[in-house]
């Protein structure tokens, strides 16, 4: 059965490592629109980006020549304690569903934080602490990205308040306790404590909250507080280039045995993700010569790319952040409930919404009864148990290769499994209960998300 | 400060990893003295061992004389996935440290038990099926035995009931929901389910259990139940051979790099791990040859080596097991709750007990308080929440490292870190809350385990 050429886990050396990020604005054929400063809406300046973000971070968002960015020494180092993830060969699953497709995962859930997050958490407080900041605030929806940057923040020795998506807070109270271990604070959102909070607690009372209502939080809390800065965990261009460590690594190593991919899949809620994924392999799709074609997966809940408007809109429900110009659903669209907490958000990041605009790019909804199913699929052969957020990858990746069974095709499907499921147990309870429901936006919904766009064209 | 000569992460490559496990018993110039069969107290033969174990387990339990033994081929592949685990030299916490020391950790948790079980749990379910059974039982302490023989029962399409030690299932709901993921069946013992647990209640009504009240109930129904046998995570001399493949990555990965170490340490319940740890290395030690010392860490509430007798000993409360002679408290010794619900165990494996009783290696014992505060420390610094059992190791390593920041030494420490504690957060919030106490039993405690010992010599 198994395929004695290429090990089971491709692991990269120390010194196949990579020393730069990769990033794609500097190879857009047609840049994505800027970012418009919401008071002027004029383009967002350096000064604009730096009063709420590190300058360093701000530099990155606005760079749209250098292909390679350098990653601090210091940072490297710390990827070589987290990293590499290993590039798995899926034997066991490929053998459960009697595929001759080939499939590969790009393992990123080996550390505390149990996702990718860590890659673009230890830059971000990396760059504060150079900066000279003291502390740092930010959002999370499952945790995963709170968790993260808790643990950089812990090594940087920074103190952190993170805004938790309330939905997600309740579902997960061991998340809070991981997060305290390292020394965050966690307030669920919305709160009391900003006054962006307050508002969107009268306007929708008892709602468990969204990312965008979080990001808001966060943003008040860090223009409060001197000697703060707030950082995000995706949505923009400058987390997109932390992560794309893993497109990276993840083309070295394919490169390594050879293995040219059919099908690149991976989950997407701001794109942080899906992103870092993708970017080494998008210079090719945009030149026509890539043999790959490129999936992002999205939950039918909050289908962003499938059913959004490609526009203006705030990154944020308080409508505090810069204007970005993406697929979104509007910065008034509240997801339903989901167990997926971390791709409840209404927008996307710019670059892959002009990716996906241009059609270089296809996108997939997903039920997440369908999902939890392959998870479970999963779990049971290869030994790890994913992040719900992951298993909508697993779920087209598995949908894939069916198709392939079909067809009797050998497809190559790569895809990034993005973190561990070990504090979404409710969640897998639920679905081992039967009592988990797929909830999909009516088109009604979606006009009073879309009636809360901006008039910006 | 980086040593680049040594990457932070050693990992072998799939031609490198071991093919055959490490049998210590054919190494002992003095063996252990044999198991006995508790009804004619002669040493259990084949038939003895087979009626509860299967047979090439029961097999491998009495092999004292093939110092390695093969590892089948689909527990290779299987291993292929799951492993190899890193071996890991701890930068950042000896930066923390501010020692001259190196720290290395062998770290197991890299997979959906969170711990080293699975090296051992797929083997076992490897062998049943190959016998012919169709189903399993066993007990469970913190949850990562059960865990890990869930996922194997999965991956073979065998049932499973694990009995889980009550405390633990209480202070951890979610082990319950990740084990019935994987399709297995959880009740926490003592039940009512069986004879032993509803003895075992009438004699101590509201007791969170142990590790020894949970053999006996799995031992009952695996006897009751056709096609089924018992299989355990720990103690006995055939788990401690699958734990091996530890032990001899490590010894592959420290001989790569010319790493002599000079401390080995690992966390001691059972003895598994502990045992598969140093297996490849105890063969200098015996011949006197070996520069380095060996220490095994158990918990104050639990001290098996440091305060126990070396003396024939049921497994279980229930005395339905072979008699083993060990390192022991008792089977009447009720260990308190503790955050460490793996290390609650009142024997010890009858291999490392004969080294201990010989003198070949050094055992300590640590305060839970002093424990955790090590895993804070190392949680900080290098990005691993770790489980609280291999959590001692972690204390004894940083003591160890501490030492030679006074003397100057430059020692190399090597330990293994067993597992992750995302299952554990409940003890991590009470530590952070301060409401963690050190419970050490008096001699009174102890008095009360060494009366429960079998009158044999």
């Amino acid at each position: 059965m198994k395929d004695k050429k290429i090990p089971t886990k491709i692991f990269l050396s120390e010194s196949e490592l990579p020393k730069y990020w990769y990033n794609m604005n500097a190879v857009m054929k047609d840049k994505h629109e800027p970012a418009l400063n919401p008071k002027t809406l004029k383009p967002c300046t350096l000064e604009d980006f730096s009063e709420v973000f590190c300058e360093e971070l701000a530099k990155q968002e606005l760079n749209f020549t250098d292909e390679y960015i350098e990653i601090p020494e210091e940072v490297q180092d710390f990827y070589a304690m987290i990293r590499p993830s290993p590039l798995t060969r899926a034997y066991c699953l490929e053998k459960v569903l009697d595929t001759p497709a080939e499939i590969y995962y790009k393992f990123e859930g080996n550390n505390t934080s149990g996702s990718h997050k860590l890659n673009s958490a230890i830059a971000q407080a990396y760059y504060a602490k150079e900066q000279g900041l003291t502390s740092l605030t930010t959002e999370t929806g499952a945790g995963q990205w709170g968790t993260a940057l808790s643990m950089a923040c812990a090594y940087y020795n920074m103190d952190l308040t993170v805004f938790m998506v309330k939905s997600s807070a309740e579902q997960k109270p061991f998340r809070k306790a991981v997060i305290e271990t390292y020394g965050g604070k966690v307030i669920p959102s919305p709160s009391e404590t900003t006054k962006v909070g307050r508002k969107i607690l009268e306007q929708f009372p008892g709602t468990g909250g969204s990312l965008g209502c979080a990001v808001s939080e966060a943003t008040e809390k860090a223009l409060e507080t001197p000697n703060c800065k707030y950082v995000l965990g995706s949505v923009m261009d400058h987390v997109v280039l932390h992560q794309s460590i893993i497109g990276l690594e993840t083309k070295i190593a394919l490169d390594k045995y050879n293995i040219e991919p059919d099908v690149l899949i991976a989950c997407v809620g701001g794109g942080s993700n899906f992103g870092g994924f993708i970017a080494p392999f998008v210079k090719d799709v945009i030149n026509g010569t890539a043999k790959y074609k490129i999936i992002g997966v999205e939950p039918k809940s909050c289908p962003s790319l499938t059913r959004g408007k490609y526009a203006y809109d705030f990154g944020d429900t308080g409508k505090m952040t810069p204007l970005l110009k993406m697929c979104t659903l509007g910065n008034g669209f509240m997801p339903a409930v989901s167990h997926s907490g971390g791709l409840r958000y209404h927008g996307m990041n710019p670059i892959v919404s002009k990716l996906y605009h241009d059609g270089y790019i296809d996108a997939v909804a997903v039920e997440q009864t369908r999902v939890f199913e392959a998870a479970v699929t999963f779990a049971k052969s290869e030994g790890i148990l994913p992040a719900p957020e992951s298993s909508h990858a697993i779920r087209v990746a598995i949908d894939e290769a069916l198709k392939c069974k079909e067809t009797g095709e050998k497809k190559k499907i790569v895809f990034c499994l993005t973190g561990t499921g070990y504090f979404d147990l409710a969640a897998y309870s639920a679905y081992n209960a039967k009592t988990m429901s797929d909830y999909v936006p009516t088109e009604e919904d979606l006009k009073k998300g879309f009636d809360s766009l901006p008039a910006v064209e």
